[in-house]
């Protein structure tokens, strides 16, 4: 069950992207388990992937396409990662783009792959390629729901987020999807995301907004620190409803469409930790006072990944103590513990470095019962500060881990 | 229930070295929670302690104290870690010493306090300081099994290891103690561990051989990845059993006496994660091929945290794409994984950094089955190898953590 509100909103269609899925039975049959994207043709689009070493065949091929043009279509299969699976891993995900561009007609170099499931296993080829025609014959502008359930693995519920706003007078949609739910704790952008407008902005600045705002979004979640060997995020401007095209910084409309955007990749990218493996809590970790960022993330993420901390969570268990011991173990030079202070929402918990005097128990679980907190860390060294998303480590973490391939 | 055999061995008394033990009420009621170390004059004493920040009162009492002199006396109490408890809490830690120093007619800096379990309290003084004499009157050289017992928190057994070897002619002696179980990465130190050894040995050699062994024993272990405020570990040569004093590296004794501490700091190390919390399986992860020992270390750590490899081998599921994948964010520059092997014991699952061709689902779930199993990964880019010992993450692991404050 995700934590609190993660309902689809109304998925506003985007004009010049068009979705298509079929059921390929990658891994179980009965799922629309193969989703085709299609851009109209004048898309710019920009992506970021796993900085895993291992990264997927279809991360490689995905970095070497959108190197060479803008993609036409994205083809996105689950159950299956197409990770560590060597040449002909990777044969088979350019296979997969050659059907694909074979049948649309389009070149091969202007299909992106995208894979995400379990691991070390070869693609049922055969399979794959043959929902590729059922998927584009069922391309249409109104099938976000079904994508975004499409994509989905261990997730519980499909993640999706879309806005509507007007710029000189036209009105633009923005409308993605993203998907979880652990080997979580992406490193440039999470297992699969997908996000498009109609607005027009060109190549150039689409990637320069997608990468500032998977910094902070993205880049900010954490379920149990595994940086998964498939992370994609894609972020496309089709410029189909219209208007100048967006290609200065100094464009008051790039602000404009940039704060959309980063709000839209935080809601997606929190969503995926609301529907993290086993989630019952959803923590906001907040680090200020830092002398940098890079200090206030590892702050935010040591205690982030802390499994006594995230057991403590799940249980409800006030045990500060063990907030404290992952700030200590952090690693950062000449921390002056007796100026740190630590919060659960508005209780102190740790004042100076010691108990605060006015705490109680009763308090410190009032908060840790919440189905959402925030763990506010001031760090007294300077003026930086940062947030990380987390979610408790509960049985089901374990269960879902344990009993099944995911 | 602890991995494998965990047997206490018959633990020889050390001569110079007398225990004591009292009910103290610390946490729980009939528990012999309070254990008193005596050393006989002229006993060099060595410790190493945790790097963590926020090091408990304790910690930093004894690193004090022992800056000045040799102690005479160790006083432990379990229940209660005297961490994140400010100014008060290192007032009662020094009062503990005091009050033992005044009843045992010693100096207070002769004495170094310790403490291990929950975070966050005071330590109840009155009942500490009222088990100090009862504790004192039960010293006896016999008492071993009490001390490995009456330091234990969430370990399920008391842990020993004890050896006796000849050098020139005359027998020694080398008997310790070790507790985890939980918020086991120790960084110096493990939670708690007492080595003795009745050999003669300088205080200078006493302290480089503890850094020596330490290092390959209670640095190369993680359970949970939580390095604790109150990781300290101690060795105390009394040199009683005669002798001259062992004070050159270049003597062949120390080598001697160093190659059995180490395998005693080893026994010990490897018997926490034996008794980890939850553990039902014992995982040597040795990395090799590595370009020097740091990178072997990142590998083997990256591996041994990640909750879904745990959560794989607590299943038995060889789902060998997570341990490729821990590889690969494990953060190693220019990682070729084209030169990357991995073997479960002797079974090989990946080759070049694919799957090996020869591997089977069979081969893989046999090894994951074992109650111990080895994860050897070759990277293929140096000479350097490096060994950590871990546990897998079970249901059990949330039940200890979420349950009860430990």
């Amino acid at each position: 069950m995700a934590v609190g509100d993660v309902t689809m909103p109304q998925m506003h269609v985007v004009q010049g992207v068009k979705i298509g899925s079929a059921e390929a039975y990658v891994r179980y049959p009965n799922r629309r388990d193969l989703v085709v994207f299609e851009f109209a043709q004048g898309t710019n689009v920009a992506g970021v992937f796993t900085q895993n070493a291992f990264c997927a065949a279809p991360v490689r091929v995905s970095k070497t396409h959108l190197a060479q043009a803008n993609p036409r279509f994205l083809v996105i299969n689950t159950g299956n990662a197409n990770a560590g699976t060597g040449k002909l891993g990777l044969e088979n995900a350019q296979q997969t783009c050659v059907k694909l561009a074979e049948l649309a007609g389009v070149q091969e170099f202007e299909v992106l792959p995208f894979s995400t499931g379990v691991i070390g296993e070869q693609l049922p080829m055969e399979r794959v390629l043959s929902g590729i025609q059922p998927a584009l014959d069922s391309l249409n502008e109104n099938a976000w729901v079904d994508a975004a359930t499409g994509i989905m693995t261990t997730d519980t519920t499909p993640k999706g987020a879309s806005e509507q706003f007007e710029l000189d007078g036209v009105t633009y949609t923005m409308t993605g999807i993203s998907k979880g739910a652990g080997m979580i704790r992406p490193n440039m952008a999470t297992m699969l995301s997908f996000v498009t407008t109609d607005a027009p902005i060109s190549r150039e600045l689409v990637q320069l907004m997608l990468k500032t705002s998977v910094e902070q979004s993205f880049n900010r979640i954490t379920i149990d620190g595994d940086t998964s060997t498939n992370d994609s995020c894609i972020f496309a401007a089709t410029g189909a409803a219209g208007g100048d095209e967006i290609s200065e910084v100094g464009d008051a409309r790039y602000s404009a469409v940039l704060e959309i955007l980063s709000r839209v990749m935080k809601r997606l990218a929190q969503l995926i930790v609301r529907d993290g493996e086993g989630a019952t809590k959803f923590i906001t970790v907040a680090v200020e006072g830092g002398a940098n960022t890079q200090e206030c993330c590892d702050i935010a993420y040591s205690i982030a990944h802390s499994p006594l901390v995230k057991t403590a969570i799940f249980a409800s268990d006030p045990n500060w103590g063990r907030i404290l011991c992952a700030i200590g173990y952090a690693g950062l030079d000449n921390l002056d513990v007796e100026k740190v202070q630590v919060w659960l929402d508005d209780v102190q918990i740790c004042k100076n470095g010691g108990a605060a005097e006015d705490y109680t128990e009763e308090a410190g679980a009032r908060v840790m019962s919440q189905a959402e907190m925030t763990i506010r860390v001031d760090l007294g060294r300077g003026q930086a500060k940062d947030t990380v998303y987390t979610c408790d480590l509960s049985y089901d973490y374990v269960k879902i881990n344990a009993d099944y391939r995911s």
